[in-house]
């Protein structure tokens, strides 16, 4: 029996839906599969986004073989900027996929620094210890890919994001024959996306969309301003098939949105012809029956498109009674709020709105239960891991394993920073190593800490409070009124009267201190609110002794 | 023709989902049905709760008739306690929700000013004008009933919150039969329930939650912890009867819980006999498959039994492996992160979780597409009013009456605020009055202004600096060095070098200043710390001149 082992070490994505980044090593060369980012909770206060922990990465820097990126997606490129800045390695993708990249790269500055290298579904390439087969995998992006990766230990499928789709928008479906030769090769391990694991049934197909689509087209009396993400493109060849059909003219806003358009014409992996396409300028010109423009914004994002459409905030243009907007995605958990105020707030301003909850203008891009069942069965995995997940989905993926015969024993639920070392022998459970967030705002990366979020938190729940003395060096007596400012505590004008009651205890609390002064201060400033008004705003006392 | 009119002014409910509140009025005579609360959205920082705005009702307060509850749920009397401290008038129940209003009251210590009236469904209680017939409901709670309210213009139905359910748990369905004749006598407006106007067919009887729960019982290996809302009354029935079935002891935790179940037991709509509960000492005692424990905490709430068992803070006991735990329950919008973050940390500590996305452990008590199209069939109002909806749902509700043949002039969609006055002649969109949101935080109700919540935002985004000056009166000169002091924005211990620098700006900014000393130095610290760190905390500059 081959006793060689590798090690793979989930750096994100197990335990959460978001920032997928794993990494296959063997003898100290190391392969990374994916390097995405992950959009903050709702109470994960001013964090633009958030990284996978890449510390293992960091401290093996020169034993990067290769990066292989599965599509092109943010949860799978958006952290490449920042590997890349600590990490020389050549990148492999598809052409889609490269091209998405480019265009993300571009705008972080690290396109010149990128060593990419296009692949094609059925090529293989040597990474190091590793061979990678690439085969094609149907998702919401075109060009996606899954991997077969021979290692020294055995042969371990790595799904990516999958469905099943028989009838995809590009007539791609993924690739069965290939699924089929693993197995008859022999399966090591499958490692295989959890994202739709409480999902009965199928996905359905993309094909559905046309239908609701064509619909929206057929009845709608004015303008279709359509929402979807900026890397959709299967969904804006749908849109542009359809605009064909009932004779509008399309028009693409927003950077984004425009720049990958651009990039995947070129390609040829969107088929517009020239005079379909019109500037938002010709568009706003054109009778609102022969128009359809397509904008990002479907997470409700306040500053996207369309969320500044619904706020009237737009510049180029205002939503009006007749136009027919549709929200052509689903919303990413965390984001209903923003998604649900928005879609009421388009209303308000006379738009029929369609969106996942009433029509189908959208599905799923990953496998539900019963695709589950065939890439397990398809694939025959000796082990299994499920990937890319919260830990309930990951639970329920495992429990499928169990119910097609997989043993208990071969199945391992980890999360991020979990070793698992495998070989033919058996699969276990190694070293922890850092797997957290790693938390993006503004220039900073990774400043903004668990307690940095505490205390951002306590200040917007409760306000803050400043209380400065100015005091006599050696008396030790006020020389002018305490100073006392708040802020998201409440409004000034409501706070006149309390504030001087305060300025009065501070002063007394001045009189009679013993000990710490500014201990002493804060906790009358505290007890003095506390009493009035049930509210414990962060206080702050600090001193100037002159 | 008749040609009084009655006005209908919706205070809350009608634009969201919670707060329900509506105001009938004729001839300056006040019905008030329903005063209930909504929980704040996640971005509405340090909101304990949200109540109506019923200034409307303030300046009229010696008009005020009667109050009306519909059921006993925190959305429809969870503001009762603020309208009695201002608003003197007898409040009518049946008598499940009147148990629950007075536990809620008695909290509040508002009990002893109420002036409670027990009603029972098929009565009718003449309130000023308006003569009320109360009618039974199906709901998630038990005895909750719709109104038939005969106005001097005619006839209105108000279903509060409803289902068709042919088999509920306490057998009692929906009175068909005074619908149809509400129909007979000629209904002049339909208000009705909006909340599922998104989802298509029937909801499911509250029964199929029984052979859920009986698998649960039939399966689990160790203990059982279901949570599910305080005031789920029949829930609590249908765990006691599988408790019974599977030979398991059955106990409450939590004062809410605890306090409903023992009214409810005592008025008669619990059948729980005593030998079936245990104490919670009594049942940490008992062997493992002889227990099921019911608490709160199925909204993920941090600070609820659920929610500490979940991070190991609850005191009794802690999760071990072995345990099923159940949330009966589904996540109110914006409650989504909590309610799954809550699910992975109980999978984390070794539970078995199970919740509404893999199994048929709670099902919704409000109509969905179907049951509302009979219930405008059983009707047939002249007028519809869709209520108790987001903007979104009021607007699918309205399309279904078109569907069904109400002529759309005689549809209105209204939100919080818009008087509607109604005779046999027609539907008149009258005024607009307040019916904002007041939001209450500690003791304070309504000071916590929009502006306020801003800055709370702005503070939790990005933290805040206080700069403060000691100063000679007569020089301008600096008698210290600038005092500055962060929370939010970065922690201390990152920040000494800059903070440093900034003290040096700041005090060139003090030696140049020419006009606003203190407008100079926030804008020279803004633009050293934008410069550095693309980061804009909220600045505030103070100066004791000595």
């Amino acid at each position: 029996m081959n006793k060689k082992t590798i090690r793979i070490v989930p750096l994100g994505g197990l335990g959460e839906v978001g920032k997928n980044m794993m990494v296959y090593e063997y003898e100290g060369e190391i392969l990374i599969v994916d390097a995405g980012l992950m959009f903050p909770d709702s109470d994960m206060l001013g964090v633009d986004y958030i990284i996978p922990d890449f510390d293992y990465v960091l401290s093996r820097r020169d034993q990067v073989r290769g990066i292989v990126i599965t599509h092109g997606h943010e949860d799978h490129i958006g952290a490449l900027h920042h590997v890349l800045a600590e990490v020389q390695a050549p990148i492999y993708a598809t052409p889609l996929t490269r091209g998405l990249l480019e265009v993300k790269l571009a705008r972080n500055g690290a396109l010149a620094k990128a060593d990419l290298h296009t692949v094609q579904a059925g090529e293989t390439a040597q990474i190091g210890p590793f061979q990678v087969e690439f085969f094609h995998v149907c998702h919401s992006i075109p060009d996606s890919i899954g991997l077969g990766i021979q290692t020294p230990a055995g042969l371990v499928v790595h799904t990516g994001d999958y469905k099943f789709d028989h009838t995809p928008v590009d007539n791609w479906p993924t690739d069965f024959a290939k699924l089929a030769e693993f197995s008859q090769r022999g399966v090591l391990a499958l490692l295989a996306d959890s994202t739709n694991a409480e999902r009965a049934g199928w996905t359905p197909s993309e094909r559905v969309v046309d239908a609701a689509l064509d619909q929206v087209f057929r009845e709608a009396q004015g303008r279709i301003i359509l929402a979807s993400f900026a890397s959709l493109v299967s969904r804006m060849q749908q849109v542009a098939n359809a605009a064909q059909r009932y004779g509008r003219k399309m028009c693409f806003v927003g950077t984004s949105m425009v720049d990958n358009a651009k990039m995947a014409r070129k390609l040829g992996y969107l088929d517009i012809p020239d005079n379909l396409l019109v500037t938002i300028d010709q568009a706003l010109n054109l009778p609102e029956k022969q128009v359809v423009i397509m904008c990002t914004g479907s997470q409700g994002e306040p500053s996207s498109i369309l969320g500044r459409l619904s706020t009237g905030r737009y510049r180029q243009f205002d939503i009006q009674s007749g136009d027919t907007v549709v929200l052509s995605s689903h919303p990413i958990p965390g984001n209903e709020e923003n998604v649900y105020r928005t879609i009421n707030r388009l209303f308000q301003r006379g738009a029929n709105v369609l969106y996942e909850g009433i029509a189908a203008v959208h599905v799923s891009g990953h496998a539900s239960q019963e695709e589950m069942k065939l890439m397990i069965n398809l694939v025959r995995p000796k082990f299994f891991v499920p990937i890319h997940g919260e830990l309930r989905q990951l639970k329920q993926h495992a429990l499928l394993g169990t119910q097609l015969g997989i043993p208990t024993e071969n199945i391992r639920v980890v999360e991020n920073g979990q070793v698992i070392e495998l070989s033919e022998a058996g699969l276990r459970l190694a070293e922890r190593v850092p797997g957290g967030y790693v938390f993006v705002d503004g220039s900073g990366v990774g400043d903004v800490t668990p307690a940095l979020m505490r205390e951002r938190e306590s200040l917007a729940n409760d306000g803050v409070m400043f209380v400065h003395l100015v005091l006599d060096a050696r008396s030790g007596r006020l020389l002018d009124a305490p100073e006392i400012v708040t802020r998201g505590f409440m409004l000034n004008a409501d706070l006149e009267d309390l504030l001087e009651q305060a300025r009065q205890r501070v002063e007394q609390a001045v009189d009679s201190a013993n000990g710490s002064l500014e201990k002493d201060v804060e906790k009358a400033v505290r007890t003095f609110f506390y009493n009035e008004l049930q509210r414990a705003p962060m206080i702050f006392v600090s001193a100037s002794r002159v």
